[in-house]
C-alpha cells in the first residue's frame, strides 16, 4: 500500500492525466466494476496472460489475424511493467477484476493478480472496439447497443481463423446496426483505426458468414435492425480470449469481460493517418 | 492541318506521353469511337460547355454536389485551351465525338467544335468512374459491366442535389454488385478518390434510394447481382448532364456518351492521400 499511496501522491501533485488517475483508483481497490466511459479518449484494452511456452504461439497467432487480435503491447517474460501503455502501469493490479483458469476452466475472479504472479508469463494487451466506438459517435453514427444500454451483440461465424500452434477456431463478430450511408462512413472512419479493428469484416448478409438469428447472439444482447439499415460485422477482441480457452493453456489469467486495461494512449493517436 | 501535323511531329520527337498521343490521333480524326482503354492510367473527363451566363450557376451546383459533379478543371471564358489538364489541349478538337444542344434539345453530334465555338463558352471537365475502376481492378476486385462487355447499369434516384441557380434534379447512381467484404474494400479503395465520385452513396438497399429494379436501370445495360453480392451504388457523372439538360440552356455543348477527353493526368495522381 505504500506504493499506491506513493503514486497516488505524485498524481495529485502533478495533475497527471485521467487514464493514470483511473489506473491508481483500480489499484487502490477503489473501483472494482465495468471500465467504460472511464478516462474519456484513452483507449482500454484486452488481457491475455499466458506462460512463456504458449506466449510465441499466441504472438504468431495474433500476427496472423490482425483484425481480431490487434496487439497493442506484449510484455517481457515475468515482467508486469509495461510502461509503453502507460507511466507506472502494473498489470498485476491496475485492472478491476481478472479472472484465473486452469486448464481452461475458470478458477478464481480476484481484484489484484499478485499473488498468483509468476516469472514466466507474459501479457498480451489487444486492442479494443471502444476505441472505434468513440470514432464513430464522433462521426456523428448513432450506435444502437449503447443507446439501449445493452452490450453489443457477438457472433460466432464460419470464418476461420489462421491457426498457429496449438491456437485455432472461428473468428466472433460484433455487430452493429446501421444505415447504408453510415455504413460506407463507419467503413472510411474505421479504416483508419487498424490497432483496433479496423475496417468492418463484413456488411449486409449474416448467413454467408454462418450467422442464421440475428436476434440470437452468442455473446452480448441482441438489437434490432431496422428496415432501412444493414448489419455491419467487425472482428471481435472475444475471439483471442475464445481461442486461447479453446486450447485449454494450463495457466492463464484474462481481464473479467468488461473491465479493461486504461492506457495513457489517446484513441486520437491510434489513427493510421 | 497542318497545326495537327506539326504537333504530331512533337511526340514522334519527343516520345510524348500516352494521353497526347491520344487527343493527337482523336484531334486528326483517326479516332472518332469511345476512349475506354486508351491511354491506360489516365484520367478521362466529362464535358459540359455553358456559356458564361450560366457557368457560375453550374460552378455553383458542382460545388454544392462534388460526389455527382467532381470537377477537374473549368477554363477561362472563351479560351479552348486547357493547360491544366494537358499539353496542347485543345478543347474544340480533343474529343471524339461532341453532341451540341439547343434549348435542351440535341442538334447535332459533329467530331469537332471548331464552326461552333463562341467567345463566351465556359469548358467543365469532370471525374469520371473510370478512374476509381482502375483502383478497383488493381485492388483485385471483378467488374461486372466491364467482365460482361456492356455498360454500367445507372439509375435515377431520389436523392435530391443541392439545386443552384436554374440547375436542380435527382442524382444519378452507377451500380457495382460486389461480394460484401469486396463492398468495404470498394469504400476504402474509392475513397481515396474524391475526384472522381469518392466513396459509395449507397450499399445494399435500393429500395431506399427509389430504386424499384435494379433489372431495369435508367441508363446502361442490366447486370446480375448474384445472391452473395451487395449492389454498391456511386454518384454518376450522368447527374450533371441530366441537370444540365433539365434546366434547357438556350446552347450548351458535352461530349458523346463513352467519347470522353483524355488527359495527362494520371488516375493514381488523383490519389488524395
Amino acid at each position: 500500500m505504500n506504493d499506491v499511496r506513493a503514486s497516488e501522491s505524485i498524481v495529485l501533485a502533478a495533475g497527471l492525466n485521467p487514464a493514470y488517475e483511473a489506473r491508481l483508483r483500480i489499484r487502490n481497490q477503489q473501483w472494482q466494476g465495468n471500465t467504460a466511459g472511464m478516462a474519456p479518449g484513452y483507449v482500454q484494452g484486452n488481457l491475455m496472460i499466458l506462460p512463456k511456452e504458449l506466449a510465441n504461439d499466441f504472438l504468431l497467432f495474433c500476427q496472423r489475424n490482425p483484425q481480431p487480435c490487434p496487439i497493442l503491447a506484449v510484455s517481457e517474460p515475468g515482467n508486469p511493467m509495461i510502461p509503453a501503455l502507460g507511466q507506472d502501469l502494473d498489470i498485476r493490479t491496475d485492472i478491476p477484476r481478472y479472472r484465473v483458469w486452469k486448464d481452461g476452466v475458470m478458477v478464481d475472479e480476484p481484484f489484484d493478480i499478485n499473488s498468483v504472479w509468476r516469472d514466466d508469463l507474459v501479457s498480451f494487451l489487444l486492442g479494443c472496439s471502444f476505441s472505434f466506438e468513440q470514432a464513430l459517435i464522433e462521426a456523428g453514427i448513432p450506435m444502437r447497443h449503447i443507446d439501449c444500454g445493452s452490450n453489443v451483440p457477438m457472433y460466432r461465424t464460419n470464418i476461420q481463423t489462421d491457426p498457429a500452434g496449438v491456437f485455432h477456431g472461428p473468428m466472433v463478430v460484433s455487430m452493429r446496426p446501421m444505415k447504408p450511408a453510415d455504413a460506407v462512413r463507419a467503413v472510411q472512419v474505421t479504416s483508419r483505426f487498424p490497432r483496433v479493428h479496423g475496417a468492418p469484416v463484413h456488411i449486409g448478409l449474416p448467413h454467408m458468414i454462418g450467422i442464421e438469428d440475428l436476434y440470437k447472439p452468442d455473446f452480448g444482447d441482441p438489437v434490432e435492425v431496422k428496415d432501412d439499415e444493414l448489419p455491419v460485422f467487425w472482428a471481435c477482441g472475444v475471439t483471442p480470449q475464445s481461442v486461447a480457452m479453446a486450447a485449454r493453456p494450463p495457466f492463464c489469467i484474462t481481464h473479467s469481460p468488461g473491465a479493461m486495461l486504461i492506457t495513457d494512449l489517446l484513441n486520437h493517436r491510434l489513427a493510421s493517418f
